[in-house]
């Protein structure tokens, strides 16, 4: 039945859409029919994403504002910033990208976000959010001096709004001369609800009920006191807004107190309306806001219903809104995340110290099995990575033992408060890094490849990789009980290995590895979850010749355990690393500078992420292609044992490598 | 005669101050000698800083905010949480420091910012701006957790508040329970002037004329259209600041509409209206802002009229304001800094599509010899590093050549923007990381130790080093032309070594490092400017003994020169590496694993800064206790060869030693 349905969805034509290849097309068609292309447009997103998975709600909440952008603005020439980029679907389809649009996400397709190398209507590369108003502002100044009449409009969410670079952009779009605008793109949500000041603030500004009636009064107040003249015309709307906001009881706008004119709310579903406004503003001088209210999953009912499952709902029956895919039962080894999270809660239990930071992912890293349970205890700071950390300094320095959770990729932005008010403070938080190594589909944005090399050169730190389910609890044990100092624990996105996960957990000795397997031909160094491919391969090389590898699983990349490496030093002269991140400074790095410290001279191969961003694909695809699968590894095993020429190519990967399809 | 005026100073006794050994005792004398406390404060602050070199302006634009937090809260209890921090000198001599403070920011001295292993009343170590208010919030939500009664007290700067940390703190104030006080110490200067629309918003949210006269009749309408009723009296102070708000036709309170409440403002240097709001204010509610007008150099007129010659002023006569030092005349060599300048201002003549970066720092990075002559292309977006990077890419995408000026340290807080927002796009924006290296007394927040470990690992960037004044100029005009990708240049805080520094600039080779001297017994490379003083430590050896030591500048951290590696790998057995750097994945990590992957088995010795952080005290005294002095690289050479063992130890650096004296 459901295959039906899909096999059905497949062959609809679109009136319009099929014939739209870039925004030149879009341009032709009549503005009283763009109801009808946001329609097609709003379906052929469903039908894709509910195939070939990918983010639903946010695209589907963008629909008109997009085809009302390219159809009012001379795209590519004019440049629209994406913030975030996963609600840029509508936009790829619009500008070329239909009918490859089925390869994306996928290895060797189109990426899930803008992307400058893909097509030059992506104006500028994004995933991470919060960076559109600072690019875009660089752009317009940078068309402005060069006397161009270029556009330059930046698209960003409410979520994305709360991180500090938007602030930082925002602040300083009123120093130089510029015309951009900005679109508010107002739906009250990032992945999960937003939290915070601002976010309050825009429904503030929004419901206002006493706003219009109140108006007229207090203008004529206000021009009887000559606040408000006949010669301070240009001051009036920005005076309306200001009323606005005191009637809201928020008594301000942010925007306009920034000199940055401020127009809306307006309907983000109403085309018509969108284009002539858009059409309005395009050449309005000065920056601008234009705040617009969409709702994430318009259009489709069961993602406006529970827009948080629908943020990337995997595929799905776009005719009855049903899941295709049941994860996580009981019979399959359950993901890091629930791992996570259900330790967490264990933990929580038992010592009211410990609380939970997340900067606005709490489904995604499974948080909200303690949010269920204690509230008060789990702080969801909104998109802001820098202050999850250092609120955390600040929880810690008075006692309470936080776990801030926050992805490999966004811990980037929050390097500085990592150094300087965790670190050089030795304040014992617990950062957990999720979804450190390859994550798959999201790409070259979100590979947590960089954290063993950048965490690694911080004093102070002490910083763990679980092989597995069962560790990942021994290191959370162990964390929350270590008092010495800040305590990084990095573990993968998605499964495990163990469908009996559930341990009683142990504490593990700061800095100790362990022996996994003996040998005495070549000793193989893991960290982290690379120990179970190793295992597979040193068994296929063991199986194929008379050779013994010896296996060792670092366990800890900070404080190495030197014990386990003199051990390592004294018995072999050749030695592989594993690592799932990148190798320029990374823990085959550590190794080699344990081996130059302690000047023992030895055969290193260290297999790790090359040098370069890596594409998007799955896992699997991604692991294979860098040679750190089973495959991967037992090749270099073998070539380091001389038995036989490693033949995995990794050039396919690197950023550089054009879609030749495009 | 000056001499004599110091001496003077020295003998000089107060009245209070000499009495004031903690809090306890400040708090016992009566309100009404506070002023002579502030005034003896003030000269002591004064007198001492004429003498050991420090930060001025800022210290006596606090002392009436020092003096009444003191006196009205129950410090160490209490928490008073300084941004930056380097406005904490009245706070440090307050708080049992007094006789020490002539150590000040000396090596074994007190430090220049607060710290927490310092004093019980420093309750969070600073030196970075905008993290004060994330931190003071996780300390008062800790404390409300526990129960405790602790009052937190955030003092944020004007200049601070433009760093989006600063922001996503405030807008996470408002998301839980907590009865934070926020001190908006508002001077209108960072270091420089400060620029963005948050600063013009104070100017204006301070001088509006009109509010008061008009806020009794919109008071009475607002009555009769019931907005305002009796029911309704506690919103009265807050509509009366949105008021306030419109008049200054700015429309806005950030802070009250980010659900903060705010108050002022007020002058900051009556100390008994301080002393009585904050006595108001202590047990108040709730978040809140407190809006303190103050000015930097406050009673000490040489730095009240110029500010920001006065922000550091090095030693004075504090009689007359005469500087004792003069600095950079004809004989001697330039600072990195003016060299830096004078060449950009050079190369920005001849293309006009180069356009220059600073955030807050273009005095510090000598970019105001550029900006005098073309300011509509510099651009200082106040502290706001993250956008300062990302606001570069924006320019260049749209073919601009910004040279993005940060210090070293402060890169830290940019690092996602160099990976998301430059490296995966390669785009050519020229990265100068200025301060590199030991930075000197500004001590253990300020180090420029991580830059190379952090940037290293991240693909398609160029990362150069330059030896020397000369070498600064030919990489900036080699940056300007490469237009493959991101180009950093990173080089120190100080003083170069050519009187003659002004060379026609040549192209660098990429990637190109260069033999600075031929040997057979042992290999030095170093990067950047380590090589001046190996070039001696190898002239000392050489003439000791009948040894010859190559040298060799790498210039290149990324990408390495590999010829001259293979070239050095296949003549010497022995190799010490050099870098004014962290070794744990730095300069020596890159060629240990050059040496791996291709299978070389050296004996290899790193040099650099161990993993730790690095204490205050002169560059001339760090250098020499982290063994990276003539001297030390001397005897790491000697130790190489077995001709001596190396001597020098490095512990009394790391931060964990004790200040024994306090």
């Amino acid at each position: 039945m459901i295959s039906t349905c899909i096999s059905k969805m497949a062959e609809r034509t679109y009136k319009y859409l099929d014939n739209i290849n870039s925004p030149a097309d879009l341009k032709k068609i009549d503005k009283d029919e763009l109801k009808i292309v946001c329609q097609e447009l709003r379906s052929f997103i469903i039908d894709a994403v509910s195939k070939n998975p990918g983010h639903l709600g946010s695209n589907l909440g963008v629909v008109e504002l997009t085809v009302a952008l390219h159809y009012v603005f001379d795209t590519p020439y004019d440049r629209i910033v994406w913030d975030v980029g996963h609600q840029a679907y509508g936009h790829k389809i619009l500008t070329g990208r239909r009918d490859v649009f089925h390869t994306n996400r996928q290895y060797g397709g189109i990426s899930g976000f803008p992307k400058i190398t893909e097509s030059e209507y992506d104006a500028f590369g994004v995933g991470h959010a919060s960076t559109s108003i600072s690019a875009a502002l660089g752009m317009a100044i940078a068309s402005q001096m060069k006397d161009e009449k270029r556009r330059v409009v930046a698209v960003i969410g409410d979520g994305s709004m709360t991180g500090g670079l938007a602030f930082e952009g925002l602040n300083n779009t009123s120093m130089v001369k510029n015309d951009m605008l900005i679109v508010l793109n107002d739906n009250q949500m990032a992945i999960d609800p937003i939290n915070g000041g601002f976010s309050q603030y825009l429904i503030d500004i929004t419901t206002s009920k006493t706003y219009n009636k109140i108006r007229h009064k207090v203008y004529k107040l206000f021009s009887k006191s000559k606040i408000v003249d006949e010669d301070r015309k240009n001051k009036i709307i920005r005076f309306n807004n200001s009323l606005k906001t005191v009637f809201t009881q928020k008594e301000h706008n942010i925007f306009e107190g920034l000199n940055i004119r401020y127009f809306g709310p307006v309907d983000g579903h109403d085309v018509d309306n969108l284009v002539r406004i858009f059409s309005e503003l395009k050449d309005y001088k000065g920056p601008k806001v234009l705040h617009v209210i969409t709702k994430k999953g318009k259009g489709y009912e069961p993602a406006e219903k529970s827009v948080t499952s629908w943020h990337a709902p995997g595929k799905f029956d776009p005719e009855t809104g049903e899941r295709l895919v049941c994860n996580n039962n009981n019979t399959e080894p359950p993901l890091f995340q629930d791992v996570f999270g259900k330790t967490l809660l264990e933990l929580a239990k038992l010592n009211d110290k410990i609380v939970a930071i997340t900067p606005a992912m709490p489904s995604g890293c499974s948080m909200t099995i303690m949010q269920r349970r204690f509230p008060e205890r789990v702080f969801d700071v909104g998109i802001a990575e820098g202050h999850a950390v250092t609120f955390s300094a600040g929880l810690t320095k008075e006692g309470l033992i936080p776990f801030c959770n926050i992805y490999s990729t966004f811990m980037q932005r929050a390097y500085d408060s990592v150094i300087h008010d965790v670190a050089l403070q030795k304040l014992p938080v617990i950062m957990c890094l999720d979804r450190a190594g390859i994550v798959g589909s999201d790409g070259s944005t979100h590979q947590g490849q960089f954290d063993m090399a950048y965490m690694r050169c911080i004093p102070n730190l002490t910083i763990a990789a679980p092989r597995n389910e069962m560790e990942l609890r021994n290191l959370m044990f162990t964390a929350q009980q270590f008092q010495e100092g800040p305590f990084v624990i990095r573990y993968p996105r998605g499964k495990g290995f163990n469908v009996d996960w559930h341990n009683d957990w142990e504490l593990q000795e700061i800095g100790k590895g362990e022996c996994l397997k003996e040998g005495e031909d070549l000793a193989v160094i893991t960290i982290g979850t690379m120990a179970a491919k190793a295992e597979k391969a040193i068994n296929m090389v063991e199986n194929e010749t008379n050779l013994s590898i010896a296996h060792y699983d670092a366990r800890f990349l900070k404080p190495l355990d030197e014990e386990l490496l003199h051990a390592v030093a004294m018995k072999f002269n050749k030695i592989i690393t594993i690592e799932d991140g990148v190798i320029s400074g990374g823990f085959g790095s550590a190794v080699l500078e344990f081996l130059a410290e302690n000047n023992y001279q030895k055969e290193v191969v260290r297999l790790g992420i090359p040098d370069a961003f890596i594409e998007h694909g799955s896992q699997t695809e991604l692991y294979a292609l860098l040679g750190l699968d089973e495959k991967g590894i037992r090749e270099s095993i073998e070539k380091l044992l001389d038995l036989k020429a490693a033949d995995h190519a990794k050039t396919e990967l690197i950023e550089d490598a054009k879609l030749d399809h495009l």
